[in-house]
């Protein structure tokens, strides 16, 4: 096996900063070793790694992906090929997938169908959460072999009727059944009902553009599923895990939530820290006009800058309110795909595609201030894979740990976008992140042992990636 | 330097658990390694301790003692020589004592008196907190040089009029002063001038057993003050830690306060996660009558089981409301001390002895479910260290850290009390835990490299104990 | 015209108390004279009612009764007849019904009924409000000529799935509606679907007494559902009344709502504020075993008094975080009604009958300083007279005011129940409050200008009542 | 006696409104009659008022005023004699002053002397709380006298060391006095001690300026001194009135408190419903330049804009958050007076003139929708008799109460100011509502049945009005 020695960097946990070198054997980390103190003399390995004056962090960890979604009439743009390769490139090394379940499908066959999209397909490892679209005994039954599978989170829709969405009877009784199990119940929070009434409304009346998308999905909307959604988990006992929260009045949900003691975690993703709803407005370009804010069409949708609702976000990842970050990448592609929605925002397929980005983005957390060094590692990384069962394998750098390894260079620089002299390997045709410029940049990037990005290159191979068995989520009392 | 390896053990940190082998070369940690992976051959280290089946973790950090305090006319039972060595049989391998300055004294010699108190007695590291018991102008200046003399914190009374008491002027003023410096304000949130109405008007009217001490000090004093000093922190941008918050709705004061992302952080004490006001009702000997409650006579008082404070500290420790576990480590005998106040609970002189016992009492969270392993670690070591700038060194188990460890053996069986066949090295006529039975039990202490504790013997040595000299917070975004 | 004088009694209304003489003209109040300081001299009246030592109040408006209400395959055991005499027996002079329309037939239909069951068999006056329990296109229509008809408030069920229910889309249509014509929204707030399934999977498993419609109807659900119609009203701009609270986590979410200056109310019930689900667990009787608890069958249900559910109520009616107290009447006889579910606590018909003890079980509030006697005529008669728009004829003594009055004895004593020595005049086979003993006397009662109890006789006759067009709330902003 | 017939009027009172006619013989109110419908025929009156097409509502209580106070150095303007008469022109017949105790002082002697500058100079009835500026034993004991004396309430303050401090020792004595008598206590709560640290900082540092005085007194120390009252109060027993309300966040405190079900109130005043920090800022003239702004200095001090302070103080009227607007009327000219602190705004004397304007102030809630007529009258008149103890003679038209009335013209105008066709009869050389048009005119003032004020002249004497003793509260549950 060969032996990979990362040297002089600053190993950076969820906790704090050590100064140590990092050996790896084969696939796993083997040992830290304090620098220049090593009762061992010199260790002579295969490769060195030079991180004097960078960051050497756990490979990220991005809990929500869809790769190849069927949405809206196609599919995201990213394969399991194209996405894991971004997420590389980006300094993700494990990403968390959704089987998928609709309404007259079986649960089974929406998992075996993903494993055959996933296997020998990808760059990074990989796990599954099932989406579970269609409660009914038989989906709840195949509920009982899903952490046999390796998959101990799924997730439901309180929007989306007619599609994956799940009524409040259905989402009882699937709580109840994850509640028999430990399943983490993962829930897409909107009263997707009223807000499907608001948008043909909206849209019958003339205001067809992608801005009203997100007044359709008024915040109030998101609030009150949060609260649901709290309740429902409470009277079964189950744990919730919201998705994509986007609204400072969801926070506070979920903040009261677990101010009286309940297993209620949050997620948010990078656009609803960084963009907004006047910004999708104001958005437009001399191919697509208006049309360009298309590009930010995603649900849970863009939030108001004026009511603050980016500020929320980073407070909650502060104060805990919020425990990570995940993309939920869902990448479509301007033409052929965003533009089938030209004429009625209802038919713009609902996505964004950050998996690159993520780890540098949540970075300009740091620069700003407005989270620690050690709580980026955290939200990126160490929660995501102790939320999913995954820590011990992923999320830290420690002896037996796989070797998912960023070296992190806090004095580079990474211009993002498909413009020129930009960096863009995601399955798509515009970025949502264009002309973003970033402080810090990924220099090094290890899957289970194996350079994957070094140099700017990319080094990885498709299939490199195997998927993951989760355990039950460590994250909880 | 010898050299120490910790082969077999479980090595568990705030945010998992890892198999590795700990090696320890003289006073610091230099290597985890992965047992049987080792790329370096069969490690030869001068001592070995076998850990298998045991938890190795950072050794405790207890951020609240007062060894020797002078209160209420005589001083705290335990010197620093016999506290720091029953902090050691403990597992607590760094206390964080007060050094004191009193209205009328100057800080400097109140901080010099400590340092002489201390050299060369203490059988663990320690570092101090300044009490700045009389806010003026010379006091304010003081502090100016506190962070160049490791003191990174001080902490304010807003209880004990004319002893230690500042009013709401001289709060502004220190926080002021600690804004500028990034000193860590820590408070005794308890209305003093209103208590003290109180404790003279039961007093007056004949309630003078140690139970009445709980009542004068009720809830409403200690929430009130919380949110008091909740309220001069954000006036004047100081983050703040209040310390042995015992009422639940101190607690729910400090929840409202981070729900809104202020810096405000807490901790709580064994005494009011397992004692209660109806215990010390109830508490009645032979040798005492109806005194004996004066053992668990202590600043917050105990409260009442029956509104739910006690869960409720357990409740916040859990979602991270309360961040700490300190002990208030605050020793008198009965006899001649506690005895001042067999006529009037107000001269009882404040205070429990826990120092020895805060390991494994919290320990009993994770046995019975109330918290995880990791928060356990977390608790009682890593953010006591982080909180008060000692993280690298203390609090984690790290290449570069000192070799403070604890091998825990969850097999184990720990009998606390002076009673016979049970344990306890505190300068105390009596323990505040007599009868407590303990599953788990300190097999292994180490300090800086050197065991302290072994093989249920003492093999530390007065004045191994270094001074700590602090760095700012660790633990603020 | 007949004149009516009464004389001598204290009139009390919503802010206060004056001594005064109450000159009633034919049908409307022409006078308040303060007694002995008349200008008019002696004043000559046809009839002359002494009220002297007694309270002089406006007619209780009980805005909550289902007459007839046809439930569980039987119907509510008290006709318009019955029911309006009862409610003139206990003081209350105008009742609003509830006109049904059920999924799958015409809103009109359902009203045009309403008017025959009532017209010309009332002893007291009534309005309607209309209950729309199938929101479609054709209903939507029907609710634009509801405020033409004197109906000025609606109401949609988040319960009883299959009959009554809205599902969210149609709640926030009909919400639209409402804010177009000003119409109050009043809405059963439990989340059906959930409770469903809960009640279906206790009842399979054999748990099938009565008790068990409270477990399955559990706090959460009525929480839920009141925060969930509060947000769908927050996105219409819809003024909202919540009917039979008997949550205190309800009360929270109303009271929460209301310190955001929302137009959101409430009303409990006196079941709510005197009866448990501990009572009904421990009621037997020789006749019904333990199923005799089926009388207090109702939904919402009886709440558990350990969690504190009736304190709530009568805090939130102090603090005006609910408005005001209905009966919902709607009674049903033991023996082949409430029996339908002898096996199966589902099949019982839910409710409960009060009507003619609204007023006495209210004053008992006043008799334990609950609330002030004030209060009690605000919650009874003055803010459902303003809620419904019916205040300056109903809810006041005041000139100009309908001649609803009522003359109350504090020194007078009511035994209520169905055995021997007790009064109820109630459709029933039995008594929901057999064996209250009230503090105070219902001792003559005057419907718009006629006596219809006096001297513990029924004096009125079946067809005096009249219908009442009511104008838009008279109780909001 | 005069009999006086106010006729065709709208009767608006807390609840409603009635078209009646108004009977006045003598000092007080004997009949309220339906027009048209008497059965009296015609009534022949000494004095007709038309009222058609105006309201008539009881006289404005004013619960907060100051007339001559001594402060910093200058007393307030308005003498009884002036200040009642400006009061009257401006439609309050009834003022509630504070007698003043200040440290040092006797209760007694403070209330004799407040007896001796009212006695016979009033044109309107007056009643008087009791500044208690030195709680001390001498102080407690007198306040076992107040009662009897007609004062049923008394006034802390937070605010102002050495002049009428009371520290929370001293809060928490007179409470427990309160309680036992039935007093109703009344607070100015702000920090005093911080805030003066603060204050002094500012000046120390050349910020002089009217402005900054409103800097000093930062809504952090409102917040937290209304908080600290609201748990004082609690542990005494005592029900709690907090004086002139301004930041939103102890609008928050209250109505957390009241959530929970205390007998917590408070008032706001027209200033921090209209003017703002931004205003003050940015006020100049002529004559004072910069120091314009003194006119607005006030304790608590104004509020900004940006942070929607005015627009809370609004909801919570609507809310009953707050229950009341009074004045705070303490007016001072800028000459001689204001100007004693054109170097220092500490110097500045704290104080507004309102006295003349608050029902007119008022009414533009009405205008522009902000409150319902009649909880105009409840915040103006009817509130304020009942939470003082004056309902019945107070605060009503009703039989029996005194014939305090206002004929308030919905289509008159007024023109506030001391500029030219502009009206201000309070003694002061500027205005501080100068400039503001309102809609709506006080047309008719009646002061125990006498008119004071008609066809834009005042008719009133000096000396008309009484000494009010006052009941204890009749607000309180």
């Amino acid at each position: 096996m060969t032996t990979t020695l990362i040297t002089g960097g600053t190993v950076v946990s969820a906790t704090g900063r050590t100064q140590a070198d990092v050996l790896v054997d084969g696939e796993r980390i083997v040992a830290l070793i304090a620098p220049g103190a090593s009762p061992f003399g010199t260790i002579e390995a295969d490769v060195t790694i030079d991180a004097t004056g960078k960051y050497v962090i756990p490979g990220g960890v991005d809990a929500h992906t869809h790769m190849q979604l069927p949405f809206g009439g196609t599919n995201a743009s990213d394969t399991f090929e194209t996405g894991t390769r971004a997420a590389a490139w980006g300094g993700t090394t494990t990403i968390i997938d959704f089987a998928v379940q609709r309404y007259g499908e079986r649960v089974q066959d929406g998992l075996a169908h993903w494993h055959e999209l996933a296997a020998g397909n990808c760059a990074i490892d990989y796990g599954f959460h099932q989406i579970v679209g269609g409660v009914d005994d038989d989906a709840l039954k195949a509920m009982d072999t899903l952490v046999d599978e390796g998959i101990t989170s799924y997730k439901l829709f309180m929007a989306y009727p007619g599609v994956f969405y799940s009524d409040d009877a259905q989402v009882l009784r699937a709580m109840q059944k994850a509640t028999d199990h430990g399943l983490l119940t993962m829930m897409h929070a909107e009263n997707g009902p009223a807000i499907d009434v608001l948008a043909a409304q909206l849209a019958e009346s003339g205001k067809t553009s992608p801005y009203y998308h997100g007044i359709a999905r008024a915040w109030q909307m998101e609030e009150e599923a949060t609260h649901r959604a709290i309740m429902l988990a409470d009277v079964t006992g189950a744990p919730l895990y919201v998705v994509h929260v986007s609204a400072k009045q969801a926070v506070e949900q979920l903040a009261a939530a677990r101010d009286k003691g309940k297993n209620v975690f949050g997620e948010t993703c990078p656009q609803y820290l960084y963009l907004s709803l006047e910004e999708q407005l104001g958005a437009s370009s001399e191919e697509w006009g208006d049309f360009e804010g298309a590009k930010w069409v995603c649900s849970t949708p863009l939030r108001s800058r004026a009511e603050g609702h980016q500020d929320a976000m980073w407070q909650a990842l502060r104060t805990n309110d919020l425990q990570m970050v995940s993309t939920d990448h869902c990448p479509f592609c301007m033409k052929e795909q965003k533009e089938l929605g030209k004429d009625d925002f209802r038919a713009i397929p609902n996505g964004i595609g950050s998996i690159e980005h993520r780890v540098d983005l949540l970075y300009q957390g740091v620069v700003t201030g407005q989270i620690t060094l050690e709580r980026w590692v955290e939200l990126i990384a160490t929660t995501p894979a102790r939320m999913f069962g995954l820590y011990g394998r992923k999320g830290v750098i420690a002896p037996g740990a796989d070797a998912d390894i960023v070296v992190y260079d806090p004095a580079g620089h990474t211009s993002i976008g498909v413009g020129e002299g930009r960096t863009h390997h995601m399955n798509m045709d515009h970025s949502a992140w264009e002309g973003y410029e970033i402080d810090g940049h990924v220099d090094v990037v290890l899957s289970r042992g194996s350079v994957v990005v070094a140099d700017g290159e990319f080094r990885g191979t498709k299939g490199h990636g195997s998927y993951l068995k989760r355990d039950l989520s460590q994250y909880l009392v």
